[in-house]
């Protein structure tokens, strides 16, 4: 393994860097797992130090990241996991990828770094190019505009203002604002902070700032006790599978779902709190990795360009290939784009593409200081052209093919265990009989030496870097069996 | 001046680190503009490409960072701008400094720089080490957690949901969460998403995204369009200068806010909609750098505490130094600290300081897939050893006394066109006649080479970098007078 490695790099011109740096791209063989359990005793040492300053309750373990290196993630405690959870799904090319450590070895990008400027006030000249270059060079079709910011929240946050301002342009026409409009938002008050809301549904998750989390429902404890705004919630698809033999249920389930969004449309225009746009997720993530057919999210896009709604999709999580396509959405064939797909994690900043008609017409509305940070917009540069270059998107697909086969074959192996393998590329996820059997799953699945996260309540989820190869896969399914015949 | 300078870069060893890195701190000895107006051709060239993509009426220029140096700017058509607007007060310590552009010259920050973790769940090593010797070492006095954030928005709106949790464990008690508040808050209703409220005041900026702007009320530009909370908004202290002259009325206008205060607590009480904490700047930047007395914050942390009402004070454009204490409320002689202190810009990323108080009993209610960025605390890690060794807080003082002094002249000199000189350190504003003159004047100041920013209605604000020198500021208020006498 490590030869074929070995000639890659040299086929890619990187091994002649310098051996130091190739050595940071050295996978092990295999996982190696140290300590009894994991965290270890030192990543609890270290949680102990952390806790007397911030709440640790969610920490798994202390990270080596200077010894990690490709799909391996090090600990503290000399153990080394296969990582299929990369962050929360953010790392495209795994841990000390060789041309991301040049990036900034070059003084022009160093500079660009340090400079951190207000991007929306005083940019610096190699802007508009990058813009072009490297962000319109992954527009989906059909979108011809980006707004920079920082995070997957404030891109939601801040797509669904470009959505409201829209909207009310369509409501107002060419009217000036009234003063009445003017004074009454100042204080928080209708008409100028209007009741207008946007439709979301059960189990999505967009983010936890006040507007994004009123159109979060993954988990309540995400929620209590904080202030919502009053916006639908319709329900999002739940198919049985597999799903080649539940066809016309699961056509039955689109069909009722889509009714609900219709219904809630009118019944929020009823009470005075017009839809004016629906978020959703292409695979709800965070929620359980619930999927829904092309042709529910066509029939959504239907019923949204009938009622003058705007379409917004949160690519922040599938967005960067790990589906097999740049944008998740691509596999819905939609014969318009959407309106707004917003994107943030492994693209290193946040952000949302749309059309000309979401640019505000007045400066200062979409706005904040940094808009944005251009030492991030250098490093998904890279990025990309390595996506390209080494044909990531292929490899993704491939990979993908071996991790899913294996899944359904494991699920065949162990019905008692596991059920609906499912989702694409190799963003997929696997059902377990019930919580305690999946978190016990995933720590065992740890103590093998493969690390993978838990989403909705019973499931498992997997999210590889986009340089995870098909032996890597055959490890996580070997150790994945080890691990349910000892349960 | 330039030999005064090597003189301090050789005692900071600096100078030895070779000529290129010296080379990125000279200085000009003043601003040069070279072009007939500021856009000039090439950034007006740079704009239209921009427009292509992205909205561009808050651009002023397009900025050449690599050979802006210090407390000046270039921008692409030669210009050389003496900056005291900073990035809308964002660049602690000028452009290219060399201390900054060493940070990422270490291999092991390099990598923890490209390897950005999911700090809640996977931080590296470091991590516990960094905020201890980092962030605590800032950490306003009395205040012993820290959560990190990214952004000011992010931060505020994530201390306003850690005072909803903090206020509603009060209510609470030790109850276990009800089934009817975990299904309620699932779908946006109360009990589990209750009515609770943050008081903020006319004129406040506290961020953009949804809930940040329901306590923002600088500018109605801001707002249009966009749903809010309904959430009570207070007057802020509107003062007479020069506040020597005008101590009774003065003293009778902080009065008034306060009884405003306990008015508006008491209204939403009844209303259903009480006021879990109250959220200010210490100075009110974006709203026209607004001060109040300490004794009207002292005033408000006591109908607070009366009122079991969490005090936030937002400093993310006052912190880091900017009014000759690192934290401006430091200013005021609190009995007792502040609940949450949230901070961002100089400091490079985003979070807020709190007691334990305001940490969740429960994981994953405060939390986000990065909370933060270990790369930009390195950087905060520089900028706080730099601002220590050249003692930049004594400078800002001196620096500060001078300008202000020189604003103070200024305003004798031309009694019709400004007025009202008012702020700490650094952080000064002066009012002018109308809008319309203050904006004439913003925008001579900068053919002139002097960069400032507008803020509220009629304010021209001063933002300088800690590094501004005395000499700077002379400089700032020749040209300045310069631009007065030919109004």
């Amino acid at each position: 393994m490590r030869h074929l490695l070995l000639n890659t790099l040299i086929k890619q011109n990187v091994y002649r860097l310098g051996c130091n740096r190739y050595s940071t791209l050295q996978e092990p063989k295999e996982p190696i797992v140290k300590s009894k359990a994991i965290p270890g005793p030192k990543s609890l040492e270290l949680k102990d130090k952390l806790d007397a300053v911030q709440s640790t309750g969610t920490i798994q373990l202390f990270a080596d990241y200077e010894k990690s290196a490709g799909n391996y993630i090090c600990d503290v405690d000399g153990n080394v996991l296969l990582d299929v959870y990369t962050q929360i799904s953010s790392v495209p090319l795994g841990y000390n990828h060789p041309r991301l450590i040049n990036v900034f070895k070059d003084e022009k990008n160093l500079k660009t770094l340090i400079n951190r400027p207000a991007l929306g006030v005083f940019p610096g000249k190699e802007w508009p190019e990058k813009l072009h270059s490297i962000l319109m060079n992954i527009a989906p079709k059909g979108l011809n505009k980006i707004t920079t910011m920082m995070c997957g929240s404030c891109s939601n946050e801040n797509a669904y203002k470009s959505i409201f301002i829209w909207y009310q342009n369509k409501v107002r026409g060419t009217a000036a604002f009234t003063e009445q409009e003017k004074c009454s938002c100042m204080i928080n008050q209708a008409p100028g902070s209007p009741q207008l809301s946007i439709l979301s549904f059960k189990g999505a998750f967009h983010g936890r700032t006040l507007g994004a989390l009123s159109t979060t429902h993954s988990k309540y404890i995400h929620k209590m006790d904080i202030p919502s705004f009053d916006w639908p919630v319709a329900s999002f698809p739940q198919y049985k599978y597999p799903l080649d033999e539940n066809v016309a249920e699961n056509k039955k389930e689109d069909q009722k779902c889509l009714s609900e969004v219709e219904d809630l449309i009118e019944q929020y225009t009823k009470k005075s709190n017009p839809v004016a746009g629906v978020a959703i997720e292409p695979i709800q993530s965070e929620g359980g990795d619930n999927e829904a057919s092309p042709e529910f999210f066509r029939g959504l896009q239907s019923i949204c360009k009938k009622r003058g709604v705007a379409l917004l999709i949160d690519e922040v999580q599938t967005g960067g290939g790990g589906t097999g396509k740049f944008w998740c959405h691509e596999h819905f064939n939609f014969e318009q784009p959407p309106d707004v797909v917003t994107f943030s994690k492994k693209l290193q900043l946040g952000g949302y593409f749309h059309n000309d008609d979401f640019v505000p017409n007045e400066p200062y509305r979409i706005f904040n200081t940094w808009m944005g940070d251009p030492g991030k917009v250098l490093l998904l540069e890279e990025i990309i052209k390595v996506i390209q270059e080494e044909k990531l998107l292929a490899n993704v697909n491939e990979t993908g093919k071996v991790l899913k086969d294996g899944l359904l074959n494991l699920e065949k192996e162990f019905p008692n265990i596991l059920n609906s393998t499912r989702g694409r590329g190799t963003f997929l996820a696997i059902n377990c009989t019930n919580t305690n059997v999946r978190d016990r799953i995933i720590t065992a699945l740890r103590h093998t030496g493969v690390q993978t996260g838990g989403c909705g309540d019973i499931s498992i989820r997997f999210r590889p870097a986009l340089v995870f190869k098909k032996y890597h896969a055959n490890i996580v399914l070997d150790r994945f069996r080890t691990v349910l015949k000892s349960l």
